[in-house]
């Protein structure tokens, strides 16, 4: 089940990228040439670059190489290659090892020199890692990179989502036109566990590193950190953003505000599609907190709200239960005037300045969330900031697909 | 449905104490005379008393009066009205003139003095109090007043649970006997939302409000902030220890220690009766952590892995599913060595310093987790510190109770 997926134009080529995959048999050798797990997205020139992980303490070998990665080549990545069907997490020893040998793997088939290379596994913990499988198959990778192969890499990625994520822009900068890509993967946390939530964007918008560390920093706050299935993140949780900067041969765009716009709202895409995605999920319900001190205090608000249990299932009653909506406010850490508190549920007032608003009648706030796509309005009447929140129901659905074994 | 409530002694009377109760109708008209729903309990000297209240930014009138009334009498506190049924919670201005009603109706029943009256109601929210129905049973809770009524207390104060819970003790202190007997409700957040938790607990041990204080938060910290339901609160949430002091004439016991383990353990005891009886709850999980730096980092491991949705379904699947708990442990804020951790479920050694265990077989952890009552010993390597944590698990009966309109 899926929150109306919406039908999404093809993914855009991105000057200097080029995307293959293939069929390994990550998950389990019969699952070979039925659907494909292994992804190669590779740059012709050395990318400027910047990344986003998990902040779970246990974070897997590929994330703690990819930042070390990062550290060294920021400004000349030559690639990615990523798998899904097995996370490469929870394995001990052997985790750091069976890493640097998928990156080594692509290097030798590609060219390219794996220092240079990043890396991102998603899927099963806890399982060996079929390293051997994999190389069989590095090469058909290798030989499908081509620049109009997103859309198989969107698929690639996937592990239990239920359709492929992926969304592009154009963008004019300084009479320049360049082309933002990116692609998306995670459905909550699912069968077996600590399923991963990865984004791959690509640019050639002509930045440099140390522009794009921060802007990425912020932009993952508004978007891919403004998401809540079920509150939990994995060890493997990755977002990585490549500039070829081939439009300019890196010459540098000095304002880049235009850019991290357009970059925020391509994130918001994919994150939302995450949510529409979510487990168990039926309906998608945007939260916009304004009104707050700072915009850190507006997001603490809309995530309390997102993760609240007790809201979640509200809404999966289309109960237009108020009350936890204002017990989850008061549980977000932010201080509260709890008489300034104006809510509306689309354009329905419930509360006016903490008091229930004279006009409100239950049946409109119900009709409200029967709905399968709403907004939640919170001004916190305390300053000029906001921030948005997309989140999604708790439903019966959720407990089915948690509580089963793993067999 | 309740993992097995235990079959509970008779409450022991308390030195200085008497309780009533009566039926008011508070939840509707119709209900009166089926179910007790008021409490009064009083105290023939005034008491040494302390409170822990909601961390909740809405704090219902019942908890902003209470806090400013033990600030101006903690050493003179003649009783505690209650009801159940409604919570005079989120109705505006008149919160705080219904929640002084209630107190001066208890202060004319008794003739105690208003001004060292506590309260706490829970029930419903949003919700006009039924002040009018309440002052025509107070005169019943009056007569009813006997030092031996504790167990219609506990009944009286709830509101969803499915069984009354209290616990008494004896302590023997310099030669002394004395008694501690408290009352509690709380079973989750329910219909229609933001129910509460009460815990009213009275000794006659002799010891001043300025020891009772610091030590209830203490003691609050060990038992009912170490219990996870769904980890929302609410605006209610209430904790009272009332001392008579009536052995000694408020002669102070210098040393409080004794007294200390042994309210412990019996918020302990009223702690677990709530999650047993959590909504939807069908295993009681115990959680101890040990190996940590400080008792509050290794609280907020348990706490993190207490109030994981992807634990809590795994537990509902009867699913050994460590990676979870690693993941929980991850996402617990505390810095984690996760080559230190060792996990282990009863008898079972699933992790060992960080790495799956040679001998551990999936099955016997899953036998483990297919018991209704198991505990999870988690040893963080890092320090000496140590805490335990309660919890249930997370299944479809929480969604329906919780997902269900407020019909």
């Amino acid at each position: 089940m899926a929150v109306n997926p919406p039908q999404l134009s093809p993914p855009l080529t991105v000057p200097g990228f080029r995307v293959g995959t293939a069929s390994c048999g990550v998950k389990s050798p019969e699952s070979r040439g039925r659907r494909q797990d292994l992804t190669l997205i590779s740059c012709t020139v050395g990318a400027c670059s910047a990344g986003v992980f998990t902040q779970n303490r246990f974070r897997a070998a590929c994330v703690r190489h990819g930042e070390e990665t990062l550290a060294a080549h920021a400004d000349s990545i030559r690639g990615i290659v990523a798998n899904s069907g097995n996370a490469n997490a929870g394995v001990g020893e052997m985790e750091r090892i069976w890493s640097q040998q998928l990156i080594d793997s692509a290097a030798q088939a590609t060219g390219m020199d794996a220092a240079y290379l990043l890396s991102a596994s998603t899927g099963v913990i806890g399982t060996p890692f079929p390293i051997d499988r994999i190389r069989e198959g590095m090469q058909d990778a290798a030989e499908s990179l081509t620049p109009d192969n997103w859309e198989a890499a969107a698929n690639a990625i996937r592990t239990t989502d239920t359709f492929a994520k992926w969304a592009s822009a154009k963008i004019e900068l300084n009479g320049e036109t360049y082309t933002i890509t990116g692609i998306a993967k995670g459905s909550g946390m699912i069968h077996p566990n600590m399923a991963t939530m990865l984004a791959f964007v690509a640019t050639d918008a002509p930045l440099t590193a140390a522009q794009l560390a921060p802007m990425l920093k912020r932009v993952a706050g508004r978007s891919f950190n403004c998401i809540s299935v079920d509150g939990d993140t994995s060890t493997n949780d990755t977002l990585y953003l490549l500039s070829s900067g081939i439009g300019l041969g890196h010459a540098e765009l000095t304002d880049s505000t235009l850019f991290e716009q357009a970059l925020t709202e391509l994130c918001m895409d994919l994150a939302q599609l995450i949510v529409r995605d979510g487990e168990g999920v039926s309906k998608f319900v945007t939260i916009e907190v304004s009104g707050a001190v700072s915009e850190s205090d507006a997001r603490s608000v809309g995530r309390a709200i997102a993760v609240s249990p007790l809201v979640k299932t509200a809404f999966a009653g289309s109960d237009a239960n108020w009350g936890r909506i204002l017990s989850a406010i008061g549980n977000s850490g932010v201080p509260i005037d709890t008489g300034s508190i104006t809510l509306k549920a689309d354009a329905i007032t419930m509360l006016e300045n903490g008091n229930l608003h004279p006009d409100y009648r239950d049946k409109e706030g119900m009709a409200v969330f029967a709905k399968d796509e709403f907004t939640l309005y919170v001004d916190l009447g305390a300053g000029e900031m906001s921030s948005t929140v997309w989140t999604g129901d708790l439903t019966h659905e959720y407990i089915t697909i948690n509580a089963e074994y793993r067999t």
